[in-house]
């Protein structure tokens, strides 16, 4: 008898989100600066659960439970600029009870690739200990 | 009979601390963006409760109360650029049971006027409710 | 014989625009850190010269100009939290050949005010020397 | 006959810059928000050209050649929390005439391990073309 690891079936789920490269969030090569990109991917999965049915803040505040990033990474391909509109593509590859991994697409809005990332999130209760997403939250992930 | 207002005495401390200036902190005009200032204020308000003998984390923990920013403003003097070294200096200008003024002169190390600037900080309660400062931490920024 | 002053006839334009509080802005008392109001003036004042037919990015550009910060101040009403929806509505309050005022209000979507707050421009060139709004720049601003 | 590539021999300097843990920095969870480490890795990296004897300032200048970010990663082992001092340990793992990796270690002051990471670097002009490290740098950079 297997354990069934992770993988199952994950949602097929993509969400969209905009955002407009801000003054603040140039550098002084007059590009966005690389850290930035992981606020964006940010931005991508709260859109990701505002599209499942929940709020993250929700979720915080019912569950006492955080997603805390284990993992992050970011490849920059073509530099976003002040006043850039860029779409951020979030969706999940990966779906444990107690791990969740986004994977992220930043395109300009004319196409131009932008950057890729990916982040994997941990559950933890207040007291900082592994635990396990609730079954409302799951059903909602899998969309 | 006079109300005593917020004056009566407040401590000649000025604390200093040094700031690097980042390359996050850098915009396109290749200046550093007008927004840090204010958290190069937060550095030196931390820097004057340490040498008033205090941790503002510590005081969160113990007393449950936090300082709020009800205003904030800045003149900006001459523009900080990336890897200057910054001097912030912090004093209080006034001092209630409930409020809290500091000042900032941010000046760059070879003594160039970089800015100025001033925060009022109301104390409240995890409730929202306006506190006033325990004994202690009255003694500690009377210093 | 009268030096006609700053003000003249401002415009009576009023720009919106929306933002989204974001984890990033959060800090650890569950609010947005009191920086990042300025930031959100910023996305503000990008929205009013949009609204008045010019981008600023290309104004930097097309002229070789930049409207540095000389002054900023902020009061601080409600809080804003994570997710909360904020409305920034942004006018001119005076507008000379080499200085523009801005002022701003940040209301949550339900009405709450969050908060005000100014700034205070001076236009300069490359070389950091005080200059004149170009006239077609005027105009714009003028609406 | 092989093209030995990239390895040769690399410096073993190990950069060590400092930082102390901003109330900006943090979020709502109470702990440092996930893309601040990439700024401090930032810190390490500027430190690590001082180290070598030039300023990356200096180097943008004198040579018109930037190193933009085509890869950041980022590994999370505990929390980082408000007035935490930190070290962040900066070494390069791969030079070639226009690349460079550097991999960072953060370690809080009492030895508990904060974060890995890595970030890959391409040197290119004003144009945005892949350009090559004139020899004196790689020499600083060699060290």
């Amino acid at each position: 008898m297997n354990r069934t690891p992770r993988t199952g079936i994950v949602s097929q789920r993509i969400a969209e989100s905009r955002v407009k490269v801000r003054y603040a969030e140039t550098d002084q090569m007059s590009v966005a600066y690389y850290a930035n990109y992981f606020v964006w991917f940010e931005v991508g999965r709260s859109q990701y659960c505002n599209d499942c049915g929940f709020s993250y803040r929700d979720m915080e505040h019912e569950t006492g439970l955080f997603l805390i990033v284990a993992e992050a990474s970011c490849r920059y391909k073509n530099p976003a600029r002040y006043e850039d509109e860029l779409v951020v593509r979030t969706r999940i590859t990966e779906l444990t009870r107690r791990t969740l991994r986004f994977s992220y697409e930043i395109e300009r809005v004319d196409g131009a690739a932008v950057a890729t990332g990916e982040t994997l999130h941990v559950l933890i209760n207040a007291d900082g200990r592994a635990s396990s997403f609730p079954d409302t939250y799951l059903s909602f992930l899998r969309g």
